[in-house]
């Protein structure tokens, strides 16, 4: 029984397949007539590419947006035609034979790959492709005055937060990411999205500590009481930035848990001195990520956004997967 | 020929193991007679724990410590016996039987464990445990009052930084970790380690941009003259921390390239202006690591340590690993 790895895991990251589809469906049903697509770039946010995309495809999607041809081509594996896949970063020069095996479709960025697209297009008989607009931020795509002469040829895409904007924004098709995931689309306002990711860390010890202790490297943090401190199996090898000191918190026992001292590779320490010792026990589980403590709330306590908590998530976390489609 | 992933690369992550064995050699000559192990936890600090372990015990290594039991068990399928694995974060109750099955040593950092581990002891003849002194973090380990009940049957470690403060710090046997992948032991001092990683970044589009114009998320950067912008296929979700935005940067044609903007999930921007734009052209390679711009100076310029930067290293680069030990 003990070499179930569930069992020795020291932290578990449990993802919700059946709430990402269900946030899919909201989003569908919202910009109807438009398309609705899925990006499942960076390995679908960190939470796993193949699984995702197969859950979003039993349930009716069939446009998939990946950033690499690589990710691209890992994902023609998983979904057969005629489920389409398009490549945001681009055809770089000599990746078209790729593009065409695979039957992916370049988002071209600049006139001169849209030139390069049409001689292989002409070459091949058709070939589909997609037209990145730079909207003002000079990173990727085309200028207003390259799109201008292309206009009027052209479906036209908006992203998670502009499906939020009203129908005048949904164009042709919507291409939601981080909504999917639970991250809310609209900042600052009510967050329509269900949470999708559960990651409970392992208690591997408890300590009674005096007043006056220091934590962690550094010993940036001073115990102000006597009190029981939890280590727990997560640290910023896991994503679990070490930048949420001093803001970042855990749930246990129905109760805030505060991080504190700094994160080190491997571990975190919790301040469970309120909780029941009961409960707070090695073995036992702290939560980092949850219902009421999602990806938004772990970004704001380390001064980031929820998209970079998602895409760091690490590799070394029991990864469960609830409501597949085979359990639905 | 367009078919190999390297050439469509959108990054390439260069390991340089002949780096490592040198980095390891070097250290294990300074603390002889005492014994180097080497950590390779957190998959090698983000290397690679198979490539980088093997390398290792080729060059002469022969004790090597992870953090968490499922490495240890990975590692264990690498490295066969005589080779010792310690797994530092000890043994939680009902993993005996992992690690007794795998030979794996657990490092014990409570009363209880040790109880436990004597015990089960016992039943097999003999077991090798090792013992975690709490060095003043309050984090994991025994406490000073633990210790001193157990001090003079027990050989005793030390790790990178403690190799540095001499002999009187070696004990029996040291075990490095972040001075093998090239992370300075003596902060504020002359690095004596070899840089390990390089990093190059393609580049996907150069535009020309005018004086005010705005770049990346939130408008963060303005072009304070007419410049080109290079935009380069990483992002956050390979572990380029949002955070290096604004004082991150690369390197192209022998100039330093300043990262401009907001870190995007799959994008990075660079101002190329001071290069000449036969360099600075789609298809090319901004560096990001290399020899004189190292992990640790790309922590600084992201508010965090070079350790953060290693462990964090993404899974879409294509990884090269040089000097493995059948090309030494």
């Amino acid at each position: 029984m003990a070499s179930d790895p569930a069992d020795r895991a020291g932290a578990i990251l449990v993802i919700d397949l059946a709430g990402i589809t269900a946030n899919w469906r909201l989003l569908a049903q919202i910009v109807e007539p438009a398309i609705c697509a899925a990006v499942v770039k960076a390995d679908a946010y960190g939470l796993g590419a193949a699984q995702v995309s197969a859950a979003l495809a039993s349930a009716g999607c069939r446009l998939f947006f990946t950033a690499t041809i690589e990710e691209g081509v890992a994902l023609r594996g998983v979904l057969p035609e005629p489920f389409e896949i398009a490549v945001l970063n681009g055809a770089l020069a000599g990746c078209a034979e790729a593009f065409i095996e695979y039957r992916l479709v370049p988002v071209l960025n600049d006139p001169g790959q849209i030139a390069e697209w049409q001689q292989i297009a002409v070459r091949q008989g058709e070939l589909l492709a997609m037209l990145h607009l730079d909207t003002g931020m000079a990173r990727l795509g085309l200028t207003m005055r390259d799109f201008d002469r292309l206009a009027g040829l052209l479906r036209k895409p908006s992203a998670s937060s502009g499906i939020f904007l009203g129908p005048a924004f949904h164009y042709d098709f919507v291409r939601p990411g981080a909504a999917l995931y639970g991250i809310n689309p609209q900042p600052g306002g009510l967050n329509p999205m269900r949470q999708i990711v559960r990651l409970r860390g392992r208690i591997l010890q408890v300590r009674e500590v005096d007043r006056g202790e220091s934590v962690g490297y550094g010993a940036t943090h001073l115990m102000n009481a006597p009190g029981r401190l939890a280590t727990v199996a997560v640290g910023y090898a896991d994503g679990w930035p070490r930048s949420l000191c001093p803001r970042g918190s855990g749930r246990l026992g129905g109760k805030r848990v505060p991080l504190v001292g700094r994160v080190s590779m491997d571990l975190v320490v919790f301040d469970v001195s309120d909780v029941d010792p009961a409960i707070a026990r090695p073995g036992g589980f702290i939560e980092l990520l949850g219902d009421d403590y999602g990806v938004d709330a772990a970004a704001t306590g380390a001064g980031t956004i929820g998209y970079e908590i998602l895409t760091a998530l690490g590799r070394r976390y029991h990864r469960v997967y609830r409501g597949a489609p085979d359990q639905c």
